[in-house]
């Protein structure tokens, strides 16, 4: 970092620290970036250091990185470092309940691919490298129970000790149930929206062979889309796969209904028969952890003066189906850093600059994290749907910069959702327009052909 | 009450207590109307008594008494009671900027009114007649602070002391803000949608004139409507009427730019001059209170197990542009104590089917409540909008039993509300259908005039 960078930045040169709430993957990469651009940091975390643990399991839903969040990466420089670690992913591989698979690729060359990368590593990679900086320090076991805007004081509960603290100013990245949005919303004329879905989801995995190879194709994310429940799986570096199975929580063939060794072997017999003799240890798996749910939230202010700002789930919760929950959080990282750099000291001013160049997108990505999933568990199955995707990417093929595929545009472009979602839909009218002046010129050449016979 | 009605009711001849968490209109109501069945009932109420003190003043809406709300009152026997210390509203009395009033009639008869009554006088008669009860314990000042379902426990604070109680079931009726909404709704997959007006509002008086008269027409609920602002005012019995200004919070012409007595002032003669020589105490009321916020919330679920139930603004709080916030609240009572009579001791199939008869048209009063708002300031004083109504109601007159308009559906009958948008749009189809055979008519009828002369 040059002295010019440090400079522009306004914000480091302050007397006082940056707190960040939260040391997840957003919440770790703000901690590094922040450190590089010369501030100095405090990090709370409610839970203990991942570094020094088996990691949980069960509960977060391995990644696919795509190009919003690699941007972030590339920004605090860790990009190449955290790709030697990932799995390509070429494109869906679909299974079928008669057993046979499908391969539709994600985009028309090879930089049109999503990463596959563990969650947990991804955040210990971060931590480690936030925590090389002598300016920032890494507070595990630190649960917020108090922020006060008027105050600008934390509260913390450490094994039972009140531990405060008055930070220059705060990031709020403590996830979808975050303490901070609530605290820093009391008071305030707040919009808030929350909706669960009636589905839960469990992580089971799929262990390599015995030779260490995959037992499927290693490079795709694999879908058994069925219209009562989904499975959805990533690659792992040593040839295992992490599957995420989504089913309802109550009603037949649900959560509830699955409670004996004998209804989850019937299960996945009746709807994942390919998938039982690669799944030996699947009842013990099954048992270990209870579903999980999830939620979306929208709403505002992210934003509380020049003292707080909201990132990520804390803000935006969205679905996984679309694969974008933690793209759009380190996205949220890139543009906030971006604000502060250009805000020459004026930070209100950037937190406002950074909720304006966001909010309206999340907000877009919320809604088309719901639509997939209707996508992944039925359309991906539909004759119709897939022309119309070879159609897309042919076209694309032909005019790369005019027209691009929604997906494409979300995974593999940083075109801002809502801009990408609009341009989808004119793409959409003119595919309408075209196909009927199509249909209506084939039905009068038949009848001008008839007549003239 | 005979012994066959406490028989039917299924939860009297219980052990235990029913507490109700918020001694407001709902609460108050439902207190008299389960004590009248034979329940044993404790009311813990965040606020002082109401009948000791000096009404709180500039945070409550006047209130419009229409159909539901009467069949509550109805119900606990204190109709008449209550509409002799109303004021009847007979239609809106519309003031344009050049003081030029027009009338607008609720309905076609006499039956087709609004009742103006003052909330705090009608809680002190609830809370009053509820008291008559030996079984009803009224506790003033009790502060929820944690609702525990698993151990179905409350604990208060009353005055720095905790207080725990172990009621048989509960009824959460804690208004807009609701603790009991909260701390019922923890750990559930609750769904929840929380939106502010960009608008506050300030009550105001106008004093009635020396003599004891009113100064305008008594028996209308009157408005100012302006497209940036909007007053609307409901009488009092002793000739004043209480003003409720809705103004933006910020910008031109808001809350926040009318901070000094020459602002106020300034503000009433560019929108309500007619009113400047009625309100000579204008500038000291104004600065009494600060804005109140006006808040709406969609939430589900009401109701846990066989222990609580919500009711009210702690489940459903809509803006106050339909006057139907305590009618709706005063309906929600009635469909909980028939549901509970109904039952045969099942208290939770009651709950279940009181939310299950509900939630569904509270949903769509929260949406009236918004386009209500438009409708307010700018659609009444619309030539084409007027003329809508006069035919709306000039067909009502002539099929009055199927033909209803939809404000008279929502404040002078009891169809569902869900059930009085949809025939309210059948009915707009059909007007519809109608105009445009008679513009066709009219258009043929001209060409056949035109071409045969």
């Amino acid at each position: 970092m040059t002295l010019e960078q440090s400079v522009n930045i306004g914000g480091h040169a302050e007397d006082g620290r940056v707190a960040i709430v939260g040391g997840g993957p957003a919440g770790s990469l703000l901690a590094l970036a922040l450190a590089q651009r010369g501030y100095d940091v405090d990090v709370y975390e409610r839970r203990s250091d991942p570094r020094t643990q088996i990691a949980g399991g069960g509960r977060s839903i391995n990644l696919g990185l795509s190009k919003r969040g690699m941007q972030a990466l590339h920004m605090v420089g860790l990009l190449n470092h955290v790709l030697q670690r990932a799995v390509i992913m070429r494109g869906r591989a679909i299974h079928s309940l008669d057993g046979t698979v499908r391969f539709q690729p994600y985009g028309k060359n090879t930089a049109e691919v999503l990463h596959s990368v563990d969650r947990n590593e991804l955040n210990r990679m971060l931590l480690e490298e936030a925590e090389r900086f002598p300016s920032v320090k890494l507070h595990f076991e630190h649960r917020l129970v108090r922020a006060d805007k008027e105050l600008q004081e934390l509260e913390f509960d450490a094994a039972g000790q009140g531990i405060k603290a008055s930070p220059r100013w705060v990031i709020g990245a403590d996830g979808a149930f975050s303490t901070m949005r609530r605290e820093l919303q009391h008071g305030e004329r707040a919009e808030y929206h929350q909706e669960f879905l009636e589905w839960g989801y469990k992580e089971l995995t799929l262990p390599a062979g015995r030779d260490g190879g995959s037992m499927i194709e290693l490079t795709a994310l694999h879908l058994w889309p069925r219209s009562h429940c989904l499975i959805v799986s990533h690659p792992n570096l040593d040839g295992s796969h992490t599957l995420t199975l989504f089913l309802p929580f109550e009603g037949e063939d649900s959560f509830a209904s699955s409670r004996t060794a004998a209804d989850v072997e019937a299960l996945f017999t009746k709807y994942f028969p390919d998938l039982v003799p690669l799944l030996p240890g699947l009842v013990e798996q099954w048992m270990r952890h209870s579903p999980a749910s999830l939620i979306t939230t929208r709403t505002a202010p992210w934003v509380f003066g020049d003292w707080a700002v909201l990132v990520g789930d804390a803000c935006h919760a969205v679905y996984p189906f679309y694969g974008q929950g933690m793209n759009s959080a380190f996205e949220d990282c890139s543009v906030l850093v971006q604000a502060l750099g250009e805000s020459h000291g004026n930070r209100a001013a950037a937190f406002q600059a950074y909720q304006l160049a966001r909010r309206a997108h999340t907000d877009v990505l919320c809604e088309l994290s719901k639509t997939n999933f209707v996508e992944l568990r039925q359309k991906v199955r539909s004759p119709w749907f897939l022309a119309r995707k070879r159609l897309d990417l042919a076209i694309h093929r032909l005019w790369p910069q005019a027209w691009i595929p929604l997906y494409t545009m979300i995974a593999h472009t940083t075109i801002p959702y809502a801009e990408a979602l609009a341009r989808a839909r004119r793409q959409d009218r003119i595919l309408l327009f075209w196909s009927a002046l199509l249909a209506l010129v084939t039905v009068g050449a038949s009848v001008v052909y008839a007549l003239g016979r």
